[in-house]
């Protein structure tokens, strides 16, 4: 890898810190070895042959993603356990066929029809069924414990599948705010689970293993009873969200986007940057207390000589976007030493659709 | 081409309705002929070298590009007069001066910094100084008539700058309902133009010429009084928030998204497709009106054999937006017939951030 200068970055660029990268991947896959749980990082966040490695090194030999495109992606770099970890397509019948000759591919289902499309399949496959336990987007409702048995049992009883589980995604962690608003998420989604688990009947229930995660409880919670697997994505990287939630802090945000400024106006508090809805997504963060009321795509963190240091730049942030531009609000002292073509180092709201909208990115060894 | 079945659709798939489209671009090209200004259409709405053709095949030889990747796109696709349609970033000095030798290019500037840039060049550019009339994201306050002239003539004065005109983005019109809202929009544009160029000083003065252009008043205002071309872009496609505006009616739409059904839950009158944020994009539109008060990020369409019809189906629309999921509102009943792998036909709120998603398309040739 060459080494980094910032000259070099001319437009919009995705700038990962791989020391707080690696550092993020290492927290928790020590977290997991602590809980006496797998780790099945989800790979939607980078969706990087490249970063995979870094999970690789650090002994991650399980993956989940949310598209057969991406398992497809990562099935062809070598990654042999697979979760498909968004509710069974139908359509895609033939490539899912392929690649459960190809792999170990577990695929997530939530109802009946499903098994029609499992039926047809010539190769060997794990399935979990979702479980809703209050998220409120995918999943059986976790109050319907006999239609949940019911469907892992006539998983089961089908020719391809080697094994059932139950599936949870707890996405409701992210509108929690501090480890106590994290805590209640986390023992409602597992009491719930236990819940479902109790009227889960035989066969079935011998041997039914339990896949849950989001990056919140993931992050901040030490232990996960009657959990066999977490599958969390996001905290490769974090991002404005995350810290919003208390899930990380400033100095775990492992990618940031570069954006030139190309208009400034002292009079109005703002600068304009190269970098809008393509770079950053539309996804924001809502705060009571910081941002003035505003949406925020985005804050501007401190730069150092060699990426950016742990802590923002108070009063700087990103609450306007179009396609490319994008408007920063920022103290009038700060925009007075601002040149045009100066880059500023922004924390996206949300990191994966950042990184997904991009595809690409600058690896930096961090701050020495 | 081959021949469009739906069963080739698997996954969620950007359909583009040639007819449609092709018939947007000759609506546009006719316009602009019979109010006699030139036509010089956006490409950041589709960035497709193919749908570049349709253009050029209806007589468009001009462009507007919003970053310089894009210019170099087009560029290398042959197109020749290409206007950057965004500040000038000093960091792209080398890849500008390489655009400037191959192809006739037009610079925005907004600020006299933007000079030192241009002087750098060893090619002739044309220039346009960005006017801010209203809309408050980039541009020159339009109350600042002196400035401007000072800055127009400034770049005249360079060797590279071959010529000087004024540019206006009215995006405020994308916050205008109907047409009375729209012409609001136009005429105050216009007179704000009007006013600036009275105090633009020779030389400058002579040779100024004035670009305009945003899809809601180029699709809906007949005379562009004072404007030499007009630059549009969205209309090709148009979209839920030009519907809702009133830019464009319901049979415009030449952009949707198929998107296949992955969970179903009559309780919740709800389906969930596999089409999320990193598809649709999180752009939405906010209607007192319609969406139960919710944001909608996509209109669910009728469908028909060969693409969709021109109407939407009421009470269908995605509003909710996590990665790769979509939570789509349906009336019970359309619940009750969908089965899992069916597709829903989706007209995006914002079709430009769509096709920059997705990225690719399936061109179909609409209704027969």
């Amino acid at each position: 890898m060459s080494q980094f200068h910032w000259q070099h970055i001319t437009s919009p660029t995705v700038l990962i810190d791989s020391s707080r990268g690696k550092r993020n991947i290492r927290m928790m896959q020590d977290k997991a070895i602590d809980a006496a749980v797998q780790l099945r990082p989800h790979f939607k966040t980078h969706q990087s042959v490249d970063i995979g490695r870094w999970f690789r090194d650090a002994g991650t030999h399980a993956i989940a993603v949310s598209s057969v495109r991406m398992a497809q992606q990562f099935e062809r770099a070598g990654w042999r356990d697979i979760m498909l970890a968004i509710p069974l397509n139908p359509r895609e019948l033939s490539a899912i066929n392929r690649l459960a000759g190809d792999c170990t591919l577990t695929l997530t289902i939530e109802h009946e029809d499903a098994l029609q499309t499992i039926a047809r399949l010539n190769h060997e496959i794990k399935v979990v069924v979702e479980v809703d336990a209050g998220y409120g987007r995918t999943g059986i409702d976790w109050q319907q414990g006999r239609r949940i048995s019911e469907l892992a049992n006539a998983a089961l009883q089908l020719r391809q599948v080697q094994q059932v589980g139950l599936m949870l995604h707890a996405g409701n962690s992210y509108q929690a705010e501090g480890d106590e608003g994290i805590a209640k998420i986390h023992q409602q989604s597992l009491q719930r689970l236990a819940t479902v688990r109790q009227q889960i009947a035989a066969p079935a229930a011998q041997q039914l293993f339990v896949s849950a995660g989001d990056t919140p409880t993931c992050s901040r919670m030490q232990s996960f009873p009657g959990v066999d697997e977490i599958r969390p994505g996001n905290y490769v990287f974090y991002d404005l969200q995350q810290q919003h939630i208390g899930a990380c802090n400033w100095d775990q945000l492992a990618l940031t986007i570069a954006c030139p400024v190309i208009a400034r106006y002292p009079e109005r508090g703002e600068v304009v940057i190269h970098g809008g809805a393509v770079h950053l997504s539309k996804d924001y963060l809502l705060s009571k207390d910081r941002y003035e009321g505003r949406p925020c795509y985005g804050q501007v963190m401190q730069m150092s000589d060699h990426g950016w240091h742990g802590q923002p730049v108070e009063g700087a942030f990103v609450h306007g976007l179009s396609q490319e531009h994008g408007k920063v609000r920022m103290p009038k002292a700060m925009i007075e030493q601002t040149r045009l073509g100066d880059l500023l180092v922004i924390a996206p709201a949300h990191s994966c659709l950042t990184m997904a909208a991009m595809q690409d990115f600058v690896s930096i060894a961090g701050q020495r």
